[in-house]
């Protein structure tokens, strides 16, 4: 299994062109963690070298050396009994399935496609990353924050946060529409980093039509944005910014 | 309890300028949550908005909607069943206490300070980013990787790993030692994001005296490195680089 894919985009510019193209991006996909045939974990990595992530892993859970096996190129197997892993949050993580599709079906049973028809002009998510570190406090301070913000489809900031958690920042905005009379349809997620898999999840299950980063997104990232009606951007940078998933949402 | 917190430095320049100063750092410090007195997970977190992050995390685990209090700083009391989160790998992390001390004596159980007197020259240091870069594979391609990888005392690449996930990068690179002859008190660590306090904890569980990263430490992380002998060096851009702990082991 390949470490990057290459998936068909829109390059957009401030000039009003739009192009067709493709790009290459980082495989995000679950690996199963079996011991003695039970699985104990799924870990959400790139493919390449899971043996050594297994390993790695076990000696930062003070877990014996192992044994490790690829069965296949998302399982490996270890030779350590299952009850080791009892109670270890770090490695317990949901099983959420052995593949981007069950990862898919599990946010099915959670969350609802977005169903607003909500769209934002270039032009606005442009001007996004200027406003969020406008709004970003602390990042000029320490250089170490990440940082999530509500927009209106306008971009007129609503919410913006700030952890040195990525996932952190998102549930800060999140838990802060909880006490609020907000329509989650009407308002954009932007994101200081990266946009992985989590975050976008935390998004849908908000109900947030778009989704803009300054870098770039995950594979996973792109198909659930694709499931769920959401217009994912990342390298949103000066005129230029690339729409990896319903670009008929940006005008 | 604020975000961020001063803490001393010493500034390194390649013309051999070394001079003591005050830096600003994002704090990451664990927040328990309670579930009607029982602690049911622990998250590390930069304080602020801390009720906010509690409610949208319990929106991201598709749990109800809960009264959060705010019972001190560093502990929120929610009216949930604390069955409610068995199984929950995302919340149930390890309980590694209240504080940045519990964290640090639990990695006392766990690892030993780096006794070696392994110095490393800041043109050696210096040269890192680069040779990091030229390592990686994957990431001219798509932007959206991290990498990890270790260097002997001397410059010399040994492994690079990259991951979508940070964590997953070091313990690839510490999985890979597991099969090596090599002295990882003879190496160092090098990080192509910000110095989180998991990374350097692996790092020390590895056994490295030295942890250099581009971009900015966090507060625990700065603690782990000054408890277990380790040299933090952060920041690290052209000439220029900030010591954080054990300025002694640059030269």
């Amino acid at each position: 299994m390949k470490p990057t894919r290459s998936v068909a985009i829109e390059r957009l510019d401030l000039d009003g062109e739009r192009r067709a193209d493709r790009d290459r991006v980082v495989i995000e996909a679950p690996l199963q963690l079996r011991a003695r045939g039970t699985p104990v974990a799924t870990i959400m990595r790139t493919p390449g070298h899971d043996l050594e992530l297994i390993a790695g892993l076990l000696h930062a859970e003070s877990l014996p050396p192992s044994i490790c096996v690829q069965a296949d190129e998302d399982a490996v197997d270890i030779d350590l009994d299952a009850a080791s892993f009892a109670g270890r949050g770090l490695l317990a993580t949901a099983a959420c399935g052995v593949c981007g599709r069950a990862a898919i079906a599990d946010l099915e049973l959670r969350a609802r496609e977005i169903g607003a028809d909500t769209r934002v002009a270039h032009a606005v998510i442009a001007a996004l990353p200027d406003r969020l570190r406008a709004a970003q406090a602390v990042f000029e301070d320490t250089g170490g924050l990440h940082a999530a913000a509500l927009f209106t489809a306008a971009g007129e900031l609503v919410c913006a946060r700030e952890d040195v958690g990525r996932h952190n920042a998102v549930d800060k905005v999140v838990g802060w529409t909880r006490g609020e009379r907000i329509d989650p349809a009407a308002h954009l997620l932007v994101l200081s980093g990266r946009a992985g898999y989590e975050l976008v999840q935390k998004a849908i299950m908000l109900g947030v039509p778009v989704v803009a980063s300054v870098s770039a997104p995950s594979s996973l990232a792109i198909e659930l944005a694709e499931r769920f009606n959401v217009a994912l951007v990342g390298f949103v940078r000066g005129a230029t910014a690339n729409v990896y998933a319903h670009a008929w949402r940006i005008e």
